[in-house]
């Protein structure tokens, strides 16, 4: 069960030739990752990495949300809970329930991920099994008891170029200031995403406030303020590298209130008196007020649109956020960007990446948006569709109309710092892929596929980021 | 054109061998049939089939909507009408009719099945057409004179080792208790499906509900003697081996209505005065009853969901229903199910599989939810999906998110006898293709599949089901 | 860079010999073009091609829609404006800088069209590029002022049997006439299209209806003068060979108002008061009015549905419309004709050709309802989706659920008549390709997808749009 070279390619031997003899023009281009959710501290810190539970499974939604949904409950999964509720600390037995149902992960991206991370970060060419399950964890934990295992040197093994991880805009940045103050050279960069800052419903709003005053050290009082403040953050991010905003919203819908409008509504925000209408509204003219910050600061705005989070009440009340209960809802963009695409998508200095779960959007109005607009791109297949076939389809369905130069490349979107290099390679090789059948149907030549693959794998994320 | 044993599979060389390798793991399995529409009466009473005409085309609104797309009046096909008016009773000219026109079939599963049931259990190995119809005619009645095409020993002969009916609540089940009798060892199962029961806007629904409190053996004058019944009446259908419920439902909007809501919707339906809206919330809160039922006597719940029956009127008022002109609509399940599944998604005695016929709804909504909460399945691609094409987009817009071990394998939802093993085939065919394409690219290897493909073609039907 | 006789078949040998083997029957047919924008003085007056820039790119919004969304503004371009902003009018000097950009159009169809243009047309084999781009101008240029470059000589070069225009009711068609009046054989024919006069909240309405009043020589003022004069309009295009009416919708909804109501709505249009509401009521009952009026002249009756006009403000008020930034939406078809098919669909009388952009409506609703109702027929891939991978969504999702012979063969809708013969050789090779997938799954043999590809390519739109 080694890697086999010519992995995820069309089988066909044409085919199969001509995708590797692309993939090989960008094998070992280094990996450029513009939006991820890797802990900064791993790198400032640059501690040993915990046990095989603690650094594969705990951490990964992908992994724990299908033993789930399988029946097994999270508590025997070791999950960290809320409320009390004890959870399994055996990480060995832990372990062996995840062997025992690793057969679960065949077909989907996870699986391929873990086979990739096994044998290519670990040398561990072996399927887990119930079985092997605790020979394996034996030789990880070898591994991870060795300085070639320590997050910076994975990094520089991993040959990563620029690594961006997603921060709060109070954050204080400490273990990137700590990364830049290290001498150790690796480019770690934040990216400012303000969704708890502009979800002025939730009961946790005035905290984010509070902790943004503090950050700017001063009151805010009025929706001026609260614009000062963000532009302030924006400014300090961009001293520590930032290139990006990014921002999570259920709807795309963007809309420019007036000057009374919005100053009544963060007004009710600030007395906890919201409607949910009003909350609504305070995130469309915020998409404004983002988007008109980025042409005035350079910050590349991201915008990831369609997940209605935490839909499983009860395990979100166990086990808090983010715990694969996350689903996707139908999205719409024509009519939702109208407004902010004509006040500023003209615009050449605005770059907005649109990144979305729901690909009916992707022929039907991203590709044709983004194959106008000046301003627009279409960010990397997202969420469940970072997968061979999610990416295929990506393909497919944006290039004949926006081109692929109107994308950024792959986007890892990752808390799994072990899995980047697998979800790198597999990008790169559906692009090598895709292309390949291109050139079998000469419906572009070698030379086009040469420079789109390059572009796919490092120009484009390199160019739309502006990280050289 | 006898049927080639590599048909189905990717023409492309070791793409075929792979896939062949698989289908050959599962070709003689059993066939279970754990949803569809064959009358019981068949299987009781075991007469010979009538002739090739009443066999293979009346009942099948498969073919005759699409002869009639082409302007050919369904009353010259011999489809009986409501209305009185006269039809075709000469079955050989309508078979004519038919074969002359078969040519449209060319590229449809129907036209697949056709060739199949044609070869394989009626050995004629040639195409219809204009000129043969009639000696194919003459070689079809000879088969259906003999004794080894009668209703049971095409049964033994198909393999099939459930196959499960769909019937009204009130139904007395006549038919599956003659077959239980009758000492013949064939399962052949009843399903409980509501719909008529549920439909309170229905002019016909007191009908309905006289037929359930008939079956009951009393009178249903509350919401609560509903339910009471409903329940006694699942315990009946248990008794004569029933292991699920099914409703067909516009949309798949639930919410719990309180005590006083429910009970004041069922008077006013008592009355024949519900307006549309309550209508609606009366089925929203029948999928919440429906599950809290089945979680209790542990009956199977599946819902098909997101089509418009008889959209054509004047088909409907002279035919009746289930004529071919049922069309879908789009649907969502994300926020539909969140009430649902929030009562009863995270509890393991529920299984709720759900069907659709709108695929944006796979990647989107279906996979994501089916790959968190423990109660939930997904269906098989449903009616126009049950396709070469259908079925494999069903597995590469499911599989990477919910994996194979979340979806319940192959339905074959018919009430074409004859056609059973020839849509089990090309399902079994459609998975090793799929499979074999994922071996190719080395995204799961031999051992993967091999698990796989006996899954999907007896395995977790078998298990979700609980049929052993 | 000649053009590879195999190209677009799938690279498996298999499966490219029988994909060739079936489109070597269809290559040589003639081209039936039942729906496009070419400009009918062309082949009237027949006048040489002004130079490159101005034949290919000026008018082609295909192209410069793409350079426009990398950042080249459209002033540089050429395109003329509305407002008497100063463009470029050096057209080498836009040619080159079409040329710096050759590699955005890798993937798209315009970049496969172009090279199929250059060399199938021009003898250009060679890939534009910065450096040849003058030498190729050159040589574009010299073919241009040769007589064998003229419209009619291309014309019938390019070996079309019926090429349709697209015309105001209003229209005198002058230049049909005069094609009629010179002895020239080609048969070019009008196509009624009355978008203009059924949207009544615009501001252009009246200008339009004053056009129809002149056309028709009397005034219109009530709906039925209105009905009258569209009646006499379509009566004088069928004198000019017109067999199609054409409408673009955002929505495909019907409503049949009553005399009342839609004379109500009239009044207030011609007194410049209609709300937003009445406009589209207005459009739902026309579409119904449409449908009444094919059924009594024989015109086919052709909706395209679903995409957003001049999205971009900025862009169309300075540029006009059909400059790139028209963006489709999601609609919606089993709701939205229910009345249309209910009143007229069953009439074989009538021919609904329906187009979309929106891809979600293939599988779920179109091909159902074209599967069902003998009036209604399918168009061809639309727009964004007249690609190789857009064709092959379009048979993949519509074929199984509503035959080939419900579709109309390929619609080229183009301004670009050079661009023709590219269009239609690649809609022969798709469905070669998609054919010859089907064989060699044996799920239909070469006798079947000889008849198919030939419907496809000539038969059904010849008898679609009765041509013969």
């Amino acid at each position: 069960m080694s890697l086999d070279p010519y992995r995820i390619f069309d089988p066909e031997p044409k085919l199969r030739a001509l995708a590797y003899e692309l993939y090989e023009q960008v094998q070992n281009l280094p990996i450029i990752s513009p939006h991820g959710h890797v802990e900064p501290r791993l790198l400032a810190e640059n501690p040993p990495f915990p046990d095989p539970t603690e650094l594969i499974l705990i951490p990964d939604h992908y992994i724990y949300r299908l033993l789930y949904s399988q029946g097994i409950p999270l508590e025997k999964l070791g999950i960290p809970t809320l409320d009390g509720t004890p959870v399994e600390t055996d990480h060995r037995k832990i372990w062996q329930l995840f062997a025992d149902h690793y057969h679960l992960f065949a077909g989907t991206p996870t699986g391929y991920w873990l086979a990739h991370e096994f044998s290519a970060v670990f040398g561990i060419h072996e399927k887990l099994n119930s079985t092997n399950a605790q020979s394996i964890y034996d030789q990880l934990s070898a591994c991870l008891a060795q300085p070639e295992f320590r997050p910076r040197a994975l990094f520089e093994r991993f040959n990563i170029e620029v690594l961006t991880t997603t921060d709060s805009p109070s954050d204080d940045l400490i273990y990137h200031q700590q990364i830049r103050a290290s001498g150790w050279p690796g480019r770690v960069i934040p990216c400012f995403r303000p969704d708890a800052l502009f979800e002025i419903a939730k009961p946790t709003w005035r905290q984010e406030l509070a902790a943004l005053e503090q950050a700017v050290g001063n009151s805010i009082s009025t929706f001026g303020d609260f614009i000062t403040a963000l532009e302030k953050r924006r400014a300090y991010f961009k001293t520590l590298g930032a290139v990006s905003t990014d921002q999570g919203i259920e709807t795309a819908y963007t809309q420019k209130l007036s000057q009374n409008e919005i100053d009544s509504i963060f007004q009710h925000a600030l007395k906890g008196n919201v409607t949910p209408q009003e909350a609504q509204l305070f995130i469309a003219h915020m998409l404004m007020e983002m988007a008109r910050m980025s042409i005035e600061d350079g910050l590349v705005m991201q915008i990831h649109v369609g997940v209605l989070r935490d839909h499983n009440r009860q395990v979100y009340s166990r086990f808090g956020a983010n715990k694969g209960c996350d689903i996707p809802i139908p999205t719409e963009f024509t009519r939702n960007l109208y407004e902010l695409l004509n006040a500023y998508g003209n615009d050449p200095r605005l770059t907005l990446v649109v990144f979305t779960a729901d690909e009916t959007n992707y022929a039907r109005e991203l590709a044709p948006l983004a194959g106008h607009y000046p301003a627009m791109r279409l960010g990397a297949a997202w969420w469940f569709h970072d997968s061979f076939q999610g990416m295929l389809r990506f393909r497919e369905m944006m290039t004949e109309t926006a081109s692929i130069y109107n994308t950024v490349g792959f986007t890892d979107d990752t808390r799994a710092f072990c899995s980047i290099p697998a979800r790198h390679d597999l990008a790169r090789r559906v692009d090598a892929t895709f292309l390949a059948r291109l050139v079998g149907r000469h419906l572009i030549d070698m030379e086009d596929a040469s420079r789109m693959i390059r572009a796919l794998a490092y120009d484009l994320p390199q160019k739309v980021y502006k990280l050289n």
